[in-house]
């Protein structure tokens, strides 16, 4: 097992491993405030949506427990303003807004107690959240076992590992959870531009666990299709609407056409903390555009030139029709989405 | 009219506008040798299909005019030497082996004088073949006119402006061509990943011509076309065959897909001199791989991990059915392609 540790909390505050700097350097970086984390979280020093929930959550511990000392109502009021910061901080991937809301129940529910009782109920409610999306992880590679077969070639969008998670990852698990099964797989890994998180990220990961991986530009998907043949595709997902439509980052709704017109299977892997019931269709859902330079320059360096203008959407939609199954932890969810994301959400969790 | 000259011939040599340093530089290299031109080729100081066949008659040029002190024989060793040394540069164009079969045909036709009048001639024939493909470019740009709607939204991959074509530019052209007819165009421009030629060099000839444009990430490109809007597709070719299937640059069949999948036309542009009635399918087209540090490293520094590798095919092949019409000098040929291909190969001229 590889001893990174993308999220942890130690001595009393959060510790982040700078995902910006991999895979050259692996730095931590360490946070005390909530508007600190919330800047880590929109600078993309953690990303990945079920990340970004739990580091959203550490964030409401240290707002609750630096304001320990004032009182009850002064640490409810430190921890909506600690909210409503991180909130903002990216608008696409719901687990942001889910874990803030789990917290801030958690918080109110706990309100006639004292300021040091709330630092720890809120505490232990972001280390809970930390440890459900890792048991969710591992059931979604177990679910997803029966998807991949022995000798599979699996191609990957993004980055979706334990860096994405806090635990094992979603989509990327479903590799690694195969590779550790026996299964020969390699995992053909788009190198997801502009951030390039799967040349970075991905192929940083697929190593640490062993497993065998070619790293393409983003282009290079429908060819390897065409050519080599894959067999399956798989993606995370940063917000799923009731309809199933999945937001993504950016590039995997060309992927999803892409594998459509081959008959290859699309999944996306997300635990429910991903699914938004509240979003009818994924024209609803919020897009995050980012800043133009993380597309015209590259280290730092203008690759467009000075006067051309750059669009930066960070994620797309993917229609319901070209998604073959979701990966939850609750099991697999088929179409019609719309009927079975209902009854997935209301079911009982299996674990 | 821009003042830059993608390839000319000046003071008995070749002078080819260094691609690699746009847009940060434009720098001029000289060439007095068809050997050195072939690693011209070769690192992309040109490319292109057009223009690295015009280079290639320039570079043949070279190697005759070098050898016209030494008699007729010797003068026709070298050329011959010259155009298997050329050949051998990249091999996916068929641009290239046309321009070397057509000035070798000159050359031996013309055996009978002597060394320095074959210079001229193969010399000559080398200007001819740049003054055809500017004379093409302009009518490819005709022809295309009434494809492009007044308010357009036009996607482009790659590169196919002048500097690809020693012109006026093949599928960048038509949006240039609509642009100077008075039409609202705006071009969104792939970036074109590994070597990034769209965001490096078609950008900065857009510039060059004042045409509105996005730069957008390749992944991007479906985005925008569910979004936004996109009214047609253009790319250029390296090589047609004669199905109509079609090699250009790596993506370009991703974006094919992307197309067909929202009813986007989707046109090929390009001289017949991209034509390979030879080939029979798509699948028969040589394609070329490059080093995998295109993708690995990006401004000389390592993007993926130590120990993980890339995979780099330069191109890949868009089976016709996914192609709308393909736009040449002598008019639009349209499907069933298998059988308007030979007809229009067969055709005289129009100019």
């Amino acid at each position: 097992m590889p001893d990174y540790k993308p999220i942890t909390w130690i001595d009393g505050h959060l510790r982040l491993l700078d995902q910006r700097r991999l895979p050259q350097e692996v730095v931590y970086l360490d946070y005390w405030e909530a508007e600190a984390v919330a800047d880590a979280i929109r600078t993309m020093v953690v990303r990945g949506a079920p990340a970004i929930g739990i580091a959203a959550a550490y964030g409401m511990a240290l707002a609750a427990c630096q304001s320990a000392s004032y009182g009850v109502s002064q640490a409810l009021d430190a921890l909506e303003r600690a909210a409503k910061c991180l909130r903002q901080a990216r608008p696409t991937a719901v687990n942001l807004s889910w874990a803030l809301d789990r917290v801030l129940a958690k918080a109110h529910a706990a309100e006639t107690l004292d300021a040091e009782t709330l630092c720890t109920v809120v505490l232990e409610e972001a280390h809970r959240i930390l440890e459900e999306e890792r048991q969710s992880n591992l059931r979604m590679g177990e679910y997803a076992l029966a998807l991949v077969p022995d000798g599979a070639r699996i191609l990957h969008h993004c980055n979706t590992g334990p860096l994405a998670t806090g635990g094992y990852g979603t989509a990327l698990r479903v590799a690694i959870a195969a590779h550790q099964a026996g299964k020969h797989v390699h995992v053909y890994v788009d190198e997801t531009r502009p951030r390039l998180q799967g040349a970075r990220l991905t192929a940083w990961e697929l190593q640490q666990y062993g497993v065998p991986h070619t790293v393409i530009v983003d282009g290079a998907a429908a060819y390897f299709m065409r050519t080599v043949g894959i067999d399956l595709c798989v993606v995370g997902c940063d917000r799923v609407a009731a309809n199933g439509d999945t937001a993504n980052k950016i590039g995997t709704y060309q992927l999803a056409l892409a594998a459509h017109a081959h008959g290859i299977p699309f999944y996306v892997v997300g635990p429910t903390s991903s699914i938004d019931l509240s979003v009818a269709s994924g024209d609803l859902i919020e897009i995050e555009t980012r800043p133009p330079e993380e597309v015209t320059h590259i280290l730092g360096q203008r690759m467009v030139p000075e006067g051309s203008v750059a669009a930066n959407p960070a994620f797309d939609v993917t229609p319901a029709r070209y998604i073959t199954a979701i990966v939850t932890e609750r099991g697999l969810v088929w179409p019609p989405f719309s009927k079975n994301l209902i009854r997935i959400m209301g079911s009982a969790d299996v674990s």
